[in-house]
């Protein structure tokens, strides 16, 4: 079982991460030993820091919990191998150039048939074994065009949530499909559902907290992440929620995209003949 | 004055950076306040450091000096700011996935007009301000057919030399053009000319030394480098030779490819009417 985690704030913000703490609050035993991936955005690059292996055995892990730097976009994923042997080429999140800005995507879940996506036919190819790049090189086949030929930087965000969202609603068809997906401009989620360790029921995918200055931050010290708490406007996005607050679970098949900390865009893309989630966690 | 560092051997190597060291012997003086990075390729793969900060300052750069992991294929580039803000999309090396593979470059030396390479009309584009990754991204535009038609991979290495060969010709009319490449397969080097701080001269833009198992491997341990000595053949490309040993200066105009701690490919592409550095350093 993977865990995703991604942070959008208004102003950049340091997070620390205490990767296997946010891995055992996902249910997992032991450790999470395949691999572990951070990507923080500067401007419309990203310092993409990754492992394939242990987060607990991992020296670059504790620099990171003391010295990860301030950033207003962070996504994080940890690796249960399911696909693909334990390579970095295999470890998440996969990085990619698309117009002139560097394009961000992790995933939770388990895909088949991906051939059958239209963007498998593109120029962006999996440099590993995994379906989840599999799908994040079909996603940029698919908006690659958008970015291309339209002569705004970037281009009307309209439009690429509606590439997402078609993307996403399709992806869902192959298997499971909680993806985090950023593009230097805009964080696009996608909520599918997850079978937890030692659970038989489905789950919300991601769950989501979002808090703006007049609010109090939340305390995540116990879960595994830590927040600078300055004067600030963020949304976190989660597998399981980090701290007692009351998380919003995603409905199946929504898709949001948050920017300067806060959901600006959201979509159901459930069809009528797909079964919400309809047991919550906890 | 930008340092350029790459390794090339036949079996995994740790390459330890004293990256503050390693500016010095260029001739630096104070710390090279604009940014520093390492790539270290993992099979097909790069985990790519990177900070737009002073390596004298970074606690990222004291953990790698103690904890880089092993590998065949490793490029380092310090910064001295000429072209482009001090920013993360600023620093070198630049990566990109090209055939399914991550490729590497960092370039020393300043260029003007790159809109007239052939390789602008192509889908990769600058995510930053500098001239290095526009080189970058013309000489990938012109690998791309090669790598997306050729139903090879990777595509036969002496194509590949070829495109490289004649870009860098290209890219010497330009201004200064010393730059490391490499595909994930091969690591392609090309040397122009540097004239150091402090000098009214032009001296080779790079030097290399090469040793095989049966010679004693360089001690390196002065000059901000170090090298796990294990049974081994290796290559290594610097702006400035790093021991006292006899480092090959490397002709104005030749290109190198180099794989497996060997070169195996050498071209001069320096044409009639272009002067060869008569002045050697040192």
């Amino acid at each position: 079982m993977c865990e995703l985690f991604a942070m959008s704030s208004r102003m950049p913000t340091t997070v620390g991460f205490s990767l296997e703490r946010l891995a055992r609050r996902g249910g997992a035993e032991g450790p999470h030993r395949d691999g572990w991936g951070v990507g923080y955005y500067s401007g419309p690059d990203i310092l993409l820091l990754r492992e394939p292996t242990a987060a607990s055995e991992s020296e670059l892990v504790q620099h990171i919990e003391q010295h990860g730097p301030p950033s207003e976009l962070v996504i994080s994923h940890i690796r249960l191998a399911t696909r693909g042997k334990r390579a970095l080429q295999n470890t998440q999140p996969f990085m990619r150039e698309l117009g002139g800005r560097s394009h961000l995507f992790a995933h939770n879940g388990e895909l088949d048939g991906l051939m059958g996506l239209q963007g498998e036919r593109g120029n962006f190819r999996p440099i590993g074994d995994t379906d989840s790049e599999a799908a994040f090189c079909a996603l940029l086949n698919e908006l690659a065009p958008l970015w291309q030929e339209v002569d705004v930087d970037p281009p009307p965000v309209e439009r690429r949530f509606d590439v997402v969202a078609d993307f996403a609603a399709r992806l869902r068809t192959l298997g499971i499909a909680n993806f985090l997906y950023a593009d230097g401009d805009t964080l696009f989620v996608h909520s599918d559902h997850r079978i937890p360790p030692g659970s038989e029921h489905k789950h919300p995918g991601l769950y989501t907290l979002e808090r703006c200055c007049t609010a109090r931050l939340p305390d995540l010290s116990d879960s595994g992440v830590s927040l600078a708490m300055d004067r600030q406007i963020l949304t976190l996005v989660a597998s399981v929620p980090l701290t007692e607050e009351i998380w919003q679970p995603m409905p199946r098949g929504e898709v949001l995209a948050i920017a300067g900390g806060a959901v600006f865009l959201n979509r159901s893309t459930l069809g009528p003949d797909e079964t919400p989630v309809s047991r919550l966690a906890g």
